[in-house]
C-alpha cells in the first residue's frame, strides 16, 4: 500500500510526500510516483500527528457525569462507584470513543492507564492508532493483591502480541501512595528485563509529597530513586509539586515527564508545573490530557494552548513556552518520550501524519502555522489523519463514527444506571 | 418570515420552537404551524447564541503575526506599526472574518472597539449578527485630538442608523491612561444624554493602577466615580487589578464588567480576575475574547472553559464557577450586561439561537449539556446559528465563507507588506 500526499504545505513549502507501507519513503518538491491512493494537499499543511502523553481513555464514558465538586467527594461518591461497575465491554466502547475523538483532533498515539486492559487494546487495534497501555496497578500494601497484580501483568505481557504492533504493553503502578514498595521494585525490574515503559502518577498533589515525607523521610522523586525505580523507561505524569532537588533527580535518571495543564487546573492541584526549570535542564517533556472526567476532552491543541498560557500567566513572562516549543511537545518531544519513530516528517519515519485544513477561520490569515495551531485552532482544524501508513480520517470523516458514538452513549448510560441500582 | 425548529432538545426536553420575524413566538411540546422554513432538531440542542463581551474584531488580520514577545516590544514594534497602515477596507474584511469565526462558534453579539468604525459596521450589517461598536477614543491629553474625537463620535452617532438595527453605536474611551479627564467627562455626558453604552478598558495591569494613584491620588475605579463616569451604561473590560473597595464602587454604580481570561493569561497581566468577589456582590459579568492578536481566536466556549479553570486553579477550589454559571455568562448575563433582548429561549425574546450537534464526540455521552459545552466542546460543535430570526449557518456552512477567508488573507498579507515597506 502506498499513498502520495500531493502538494501539501510542509514547513512553509509545497511538497509531495510518498508513503510506502507504514513509513514515509520520500519527500520532495515533485515526486512522480504511482501510488495506490493520492491525496490532494492544496490548502492543507502537513504536521506530525500528535502524542497524548497521559490519559485514561475510557473515561470518556464519564464525561460530564460529575464536575464542579470537591476532589474527595467527586472521587468517592461519583467516579469510583461507577468505575467499579465497568465491564471490559464498557472499556472497549469508551476507548473506541476516545480514539475517535483523538483521531478527529489529530492524535495518533496515547499513553493509557486504566481498567480491563484487553478492552482498551482491542479498541486501539481496531481504530488504527497507537497506544502504550498499562493496567492500573494498585495493591495498597496488601501482599495478596501484589501477587494478583503481578500475575495479571505477567499474563498481559505474555499475550501482548495478539493486538498487533500498534499496541504496546506498559506497566502502570498508579502512584507511590497506592502501590507498595515491593510492587514498585517488581515493576522496575520487570520493565528493565522486558524493555517496557512504566506509567506512573508523580507529585500531583501536595498531600502526596507530605505523606511521602512522613512515611519514607524523603520526597517522592528521591524515594523512587532510592528503590531503583527511576530511569528513561519511566513516564512520570503531572509532576506539579517538584522542587529543585526533585528536578535534578528526574534529570539525572533521564525520566520523561508529562504535563497535564487542563486536569491540573480543573482539579485545582495548587501548583503550576515547573516547565521553565525542567526545560532549562533538558528533561524530555510531553503533554497529556488526563482522563475525560477531569478535562473533559482529548484535544491536544487545546491542551498545548492551556499549557503555554498557564506558564506565561504564572511566570509573568509572555515569552515562556512559545508556540513552536508547545507544538514540539505534541510531536518530536512526545515521540522521544515514548520512543516512537514518528514526531517529525522525514523519510524513514513512521507515516503518522495530520493534515491541517488552512481554509478554516482560525487558520486565516496564517502568518505562522505553529502560532495558529497552538493559540487559535482546535482539533477541529484537522482534516486528514494517517497512522502507520493508513488513512484513518479524510475530510473529517472517520469510518463507523456514528455507531461508535451511539454505542458509547448507550454503554455510559447503562453503566450509570447499574451503578445507581 | 417564520422558522419552525422541530423537536430540538431544550433544557433536556424535546420541544418545537416557532420563530416569527425576529422573535421567538412560541415554544411547546408540539406546534402545528406552517413555517417558511423547517429545521429538523433531531440530535440537536438549542441554546441562546453567545455574547462576546470585549473584542477588537478586525484584529483577526493580525492573528499569529506576532506572539511570544514582551508586551511593550510586541505593541511598539509589531502591532501599532501595522495598525497605523490599516484602511477601512482592511477593517471591513478583518471584521467579516471575525463575524464568520463567531458565527461558526455560536456567537451572535460582540462588543467591539477598534479603528475605522464604518468598516466594522458595514461588515456586521452584512454578516447578520449584532454588535455594539465603538471607535477607539484616544486623545492623550491633547486638546486638539479631544475635539477631533468628539466631532468624530458625534458624526458617527448622527449617521448610526444607516447600518440598521443590529448595529449599535457605542462610545469607546480606550482607558484612563490614554484619555483625558475632559474627554472622559464628555463621553459620560454624551452617553447619558443619548442612552449609549461606554466601552472602556479598566484595571488591566498593575501599571495602570499605580499610574492612576500617582496622577490622581486614587485608584482607577474611584477616579472614574469621582468624575461622574460610572453607571450601568459602562462596560468595564479586564478588571483584573481590583481590590475590595474597587469592587464596591463598581457594584454601587451598577457597572458591567467583562472578563477576558485568555488574553489576561497570554499577555501575563499578573493578576486573576476577582470572580468570586464580584459574583458574591452580584456584579453583572460577561466574558470576552479580546482581539485575535492576544487570544488568538474568538471561541466563547473555549473562553468560558479557560475562565472556569483559571478560577478553580487560582482559588484552589474546584467548585468555583461551575459550568452552568460559565454558560450563563455567555448567555443570560451577557445579554443583561448589554441590554439585549436575548440570552434565554422564551417567547418574546429575540430569535438569537445556536443549535448544538449532539452527534459530536465531545458531546458524547452527554450527561449534562452545560458541562459538555463548557468543559468538553469547542465552537465547532455548533451546527446551526440563527440571529434576528435569520439563519446564518446551517450544517456548519456560512454563505460566502470561502470568499471571506480569501479576501481577509489577501488584506492581511498586503497590510503587513505595506507596513514593512
Amino acid at each position: 500500500m502506498s499513498i502520495l500526499l500531493h502538494g501539501v504545505l510542509l514547513s512553509g513549502e509545497q511538497k509531495d510526500i510518498f508513503i510506502e507501507g507504514n513509513r514515509i519513503q520520500a519527500i520532495s518538491d515533485r515526486l512522480e510516483r504511482a501510488a495506490d491512493t493520492m491525496i490532494a494537499g492544496q490548502g492543507k499543511a502537513a504536521v506530525p500527528s500528535f502524542v497524548n502523553g497521559h490519559t485514561h481513555a475510557a473515561m470518556t464514558l464519564l464525561r460530564g457525569y460529575a464536575d464542579d465538586m470537591p476532589l474527595k467527594e467527586w472521587l468517592e461518591t461519583k467516579i469510583w462507584p461507577v468505575e467499579a461497575h465497568m465491564t471490559e465491554e464498557d472499556i472497549y466502547w469508551g476507548t473506541k470513543l476516545a480514539c475517535l475523538e483523538m483521531i478527529k483532533s489529530g492524535t495518533t498515539f496515547f499513553n493509557d492507564m486504566y481498567w480491563h486492559w484487553n478492552g482498551t487494546a482491542r479498541a486501539v487495534q481496531e481504530m488504527g492508532i497507537r497506544a502504550a497501555i498499562s493496567a492500573v496497578f494498585i495493591d495498597l500494601g496488601d501482599a495478596k493483591k501484589t501477587r494478583e497484580q503481578i500475575a495479571l501483568n505477567e499474563a498481559l505481557y505474555a499475550a501482548r502480541e495478539k493486538f498487533g504492533t500498534r499496541v504496546t504493553f506498559a506497566l502502570g503502578p498508579h502512584a507511590i501512595y497506592t502501590v507498595s514498595e515491593e510492587a514498585l521494585r517488581w515493576c522496575a525490574a520487570f520493565a528493565r528485563d522486558k524493555g517496557l515503559l512504566i506509567h506512573v502518577h508523580l507529585a500531583e498533589t501536595e498531600e502526596e509529597v507530605s505523606r511521602c515525607l512522613e512515611t519514607h523521610g524523603v520526597r517522592p522523586a528521591r524515594y523512587l530513586e532510592q528503590i531503583g525505580f527511576l530511569g528513561p523507561q519511566v513516564i512520570a505524569c503531572h509532576c506539579c509539586w517538584l522542587n529543585e532537588e526533585d528536578i535534578a533527580i528526574l534529570k539525572a535518571n533521564d525520566v520523561r515527564v508529562v504535563h497535564n495543564p487542563t486536569s491540573n487546573m480543573k482539579l485545582a492541584v495548587g501548583r503550576v508545573f515547573p516547565y521553565r526549570e525542567l526545560h532549562a535542564r533538558g528533561v524530555i517533556t510531553a503533554l497529556g490530557t488526563d482522563g475525560c472526567a477531569s478535562n473533559n476532552n482529548l484535544d491536544m491543541l487545546e491542551t498545548a494552548k492551556l499549557a503555554s498560557l498557564l506558564q506565561k500567566f504564572h511566570t509573568g513572562d509572555p515569552v515562556v513556552m512559545p508556540a513552536e516549543e508547545a507544538l514540539e511537545m505534541l510531536t518530536a518531544q512526545g515521540a522521544r518520550a515514548f520512543g516512537l519513530e514518528s514526531g517529525c516528517l522525514e523519510p524513514g519515519r513512521w507515516a503518522d501524519i495530520a493534515l491541517v485544513d488552512l481554509n478554516t477561520p482560525t487558520l486565516t490569515p496564517n502568518f505562522h502555522l505553529a502560532s495558529d495551531l497552538i493559540y487559535a485552532a482546535t482539533g477541529s482544524a484537522i482534516d486528514t489523519v494517517i497512522c502507520d501508513g493508513k488513512i484513518l480520517m479524510q475530510g473529517r470523516r472517520v469510518k463507523g463514527e456514528e455507531e461508535i458514538m451511539a454505542k458509547a452513549r448507550e454503554a455510559a448510560f447503562a453503566l450509570v444506571r447499574r451503578a445507581a441500582a
